[in-house]
């Protein structure tokens, strides 16, 4: 495989779409061909899956399940979509991937960041990503983001919020976990200087 | 929980289901409450995934995400209508579960019995059956009462029997990994006889 595989994280409101956007435009003009995607990707089985998640009526739906549907879709997108674009030479950047799960199920939601580690290793091997970028913004900043167009954060949204800050802690105990492959790029800066960065990194590895 | 999870395993053609309507009259004349039951065993969210698994367009699909299909489907089934008979105390008697996957998946489709434990440990937890009974014929008469009424065995199940030939194997290795709770009963005894030393069997844990 001559490609490389670049994931993006980042608390809700993070502007991450809006990195890898810039990310994009920036890599074709030098001439990189690249791949965009996220889970389910467009992925029949994995779209199959994801709706099984996002059923309404599935709210029986036991957490452990729920994870293994996560490890499940996430490896027929890697195996069908990502694999063969890594063979054909592509630049893969990809909106969420392992360490949404490591950090929403695992920590977040309790299930273990280990425990969930391993059925995901099951999914995809020791494929892990070349480079993952944390775009960090604080919980709060990005949910006011999400939010700020409705109104300002009330009672329900705090215990969104509370969560929200679990899933940011879940992330930081990742970062030490995997600093090898896991870099932390400002995301409260202006959009444009957290493409910049973002790229600095992104061309470490290219 | 007060309750016994009882599981039966075996090739195709043992005779399982057979053994099974016998053990649950006896029992039931004795005064015991039984539950009988069979993955996806009724449970929405499971039948949804299985039918993901058999859907006939999904024939791209990867042999990991099938076997995280499976234990996703195991874990709902089991702690939706599994656990909440154990607590009601009853005995239930599982038409194939846990190691099934080991032996198709694990060891057949060479995904490998530990690997494919460690999934399905995360979806059930320590939660083994206390007892498993294995039905033993051997693959060939298995697949010939299979077959016995349509014709005798040709080239192409020749290939099919070679692949039940390594799930037998499967069921060996885990026959000595787990000799605890993995008993095995002669299956190609007459079924009256089969039933009658898998109640034995049975006996020794109520």
């Amino acid at each position: 495989m001559r490609g490389k595989f670049i994931t993006f994280e980042g608390p809700e409101g993070s502007g991450k779409t809006s990195v890898i956007i810039g990310v994009e435009k920036y890599l074709t003009e030098e001439g990189f061909s690249i791949l965009t995607t996220r889970e389910p990707g467009g992925i029949k089985i994995a779209e199959d899956i994801r709706s099984i998640i996002l059923h309404k009526d599935n709210i029986e739906m036991d957490a452990h399940a729920e994870a293994l549907l996560f490890a499940a879709s996430r490896s027929q997108h890697y195996h069908e979509k990502i694999v063969p674009a890594l063979k054909d030479n592509k630049i893969i950047l990809c909106d969420r991937f392992i360490d949404s799960s490591l950090a929403y199920q695992g920590h977040a939601r309790e299930l273990g960041i280990d425990e969930v580690y391993e059925i995901n290793k099951f999914a995809i091997g020791d494929s892990l990503p070349e480079l993952t970028l944390f775009i960090d913004v604080p919980p709060k900043v990005g949910l006011e983001r999400v939010f700020s167009n409705i109104r300002k954060i009330d009672r329900l949204d705090l215990e969104t919020l509370q969560f929200h800050e679990k899933v940011y802690e879940g992330y930081m105990i990742i970062a030490k976990k995997y600093s090898d492959r896991f870099k932390i790029v400002d995301g409260t800066q202006p959009i444009e200087k957290v493409i910049e960065d973002a790229i600095k990194i992104i061309k470490n590895i290219l």
